[in-house]
């Protein structure tokens, strides 16, 4: 099958076919979405090796249980062992064993087809196009956000950052509270969120302090200095931003100001898709271009570079 | 009346006796305790100048309330202004206009008298002491960790230090759950705790991660790298120690585990008296040594030594 592979640089490679382990389904992939991750991982993020790609939608084509034969799906990314302490915790995500679609052991979305769990499947909707499914996953990751703090009508929160995370973050946030502001970088793009009635101002313009809730999801350093400035004291911070190296940070300011900070990651995949499949979140305004995946290297190139958002790829 | 003052270096003083404000005490000060914030506070912290000393126990000499003339009080140190959104939403100890006794624009215990708003003022129970007493406001920073993380007795959680704070810590945590380690650097600090039945290591030894629960009250910049290292996914670090300039983290760790990071300061006075007056948090083996206030300046240099633990002055 043809496939994009990373070891050391990326190139488009024919592989075989992957073989489903016990539990998985084999999944023809129709679509896949390209991650701040995955630029990451090409710049030696997670030391990856091998085909990358987590945001993906595809047809079931082979399956232990036959229900999920020919059933358009998305797939969470993590798969756990099952037995160690944290999947009887029920914290599947924070398995010390998993591997990661097309991140950490296991190859990911950019091919003809993937092997997932079956019981990382969910069924996409009818009313969901494909282009549209790809964003499920990084949805998923906006809504853990409403799992780890409670947002209501009553707080008022800043989302800094414009990028793809950050735009999805700012219409999950809006669902809940009206008293958002989302702060940006770049002019076109809080034009997007401004379309859609959500406020937002530009980095270098003066934010009023004493937010709530402040979400850190600039995709750099300097995000959680400037969020600990804007926090009111008790208030929470939500970290979305993973960088690699070490922060300079002035933690004595969280402990006199008693700020929570709190690191969010991979979410919940069913309020994604209810909110796909109903278009309370708006995504379409976010795919940049789409190319075939015999151009998967230029899609990479493309969606490096600063303009860009989301970029997809169609198998 | 003779106070201790600093003013770049600290010297014994004969200043006038305090004039209490509208809605102050006038209090005669029993006795003082000696803080890691006061030993800061005469190394530059806060820029502080004036009499330090925020630990004390007094007898009321003058007051607006008649109520309280001639009782014996330990006072909250936070002194807010009333009117603005922190003291309205109730969280005076935020509130941004705030004086802070002995540490910022109020002189503080170290003295023959002080003065305090009479709304800070909480009556001592006959049955406590007044080097015991002077323990109530720390003791009180230590149950401010119950009102910021539910802890119960199915909770493992470690406290790294082995100080005057984190041995307060310690007896509290140990009220909620006995699957508590303590995480010290000095054995005969531990040995105090090892006595209340409480276990302990030693830092250099191999610690078990994996606690949902991680108290930082080590004092030192590298114990917030130690503590992610040792709380679970989805845990939370209280995080206690104050130092004056930047930590080095890679806070790329909190995100991907999805940790808690909570500041957490000053806390509430009454349940610490509570556990003061029915004995169930022990800290005279906390008193290192007792000076008169003719030998305070001596008091602070033997408070700075690695060995000190508690060192109180007697007004």
């Amino acid at each position: 099958m043809r496939a994009l592979w990373f070891d050391s640089e990326l190139r488009l490679d024919d592989v075989p076919v992957p073989q489903p382990q016990k539990g998985e389904a084999l999944i023809r992939v129709l679509a896949a979405g390209i991650c701040n991750t995955d630029l990451e991982i090409t710049k030696g993020y997670m030391k990856f090796t091998g085909i990358p790609g987590h945001e993906f939608v595809g047809i079931v084509e082979k399956s232990p249980d036959e229900y999920w034969v020919g059933k358009r799906v998305v797939g969470e990314i993590n798969c756990p062992c099952g037995v160690c302490t944290y999947c009887r915790l029920e914290m599947p995500r924070h398995c010390p064993n998993r591997s990661v679609l097309g991140i950490q052991n296991r190859n990911g979305a950019f091919a003809e087809f993937l092997t997932l769990p079956v019981n990382n499947l969910h069924l996409v909707p009818n009313s969901i196009r494909d282009d549209v499914a790809v964003f499920t996953e990084p949805l998923a990751a906006a809504f853990r956000i409403l799992e780890q703090t409670q947002i209501t009508g009553e707080h008022r929160v800043l989302i800094l950052g414009d990028g793809k995370l950050a735009q999805l973050v700012a219409q999950v946030i809006w669902l809940k509270t009206k008293r958002v502001q989302c702060v940006g970088k770049h002019e076109s793009k809080v034009e997007l969120l401004r379309r859609l009635g959500i406020p937002c101002m530009l980095y270098d313009e003066p934010v009023e302090p004493g937010a709530d809730v402040v979400v850190e999801a600039t995709g750099s350093k300097e995000g959680l200095t400037r969020a600990m400035e804007l926090v009111r004291p008790e208030g929470t911070i939500v970290l979305k931003t993973t960088v690699a190296g070490t922060h300079e940070l002035a933690m004595s300011i969280p402990v006199i100001q008693e700020i929570k900070i709190v690191g969010s990651r991979c979410g919940p995949f069913r309020p994604a898709l209810d909110a796909l499949a109903v278009g309370i979140v708006e995504v379409r305004p976010l795919i940049t271009e789409i190319f075939g995946i015999e151009h998967a290297v230029q899609a990479f190139q493309r969606a490096a570079q600063p303009d860009a958002m989301k970029v997809i790829v169609h198998m």
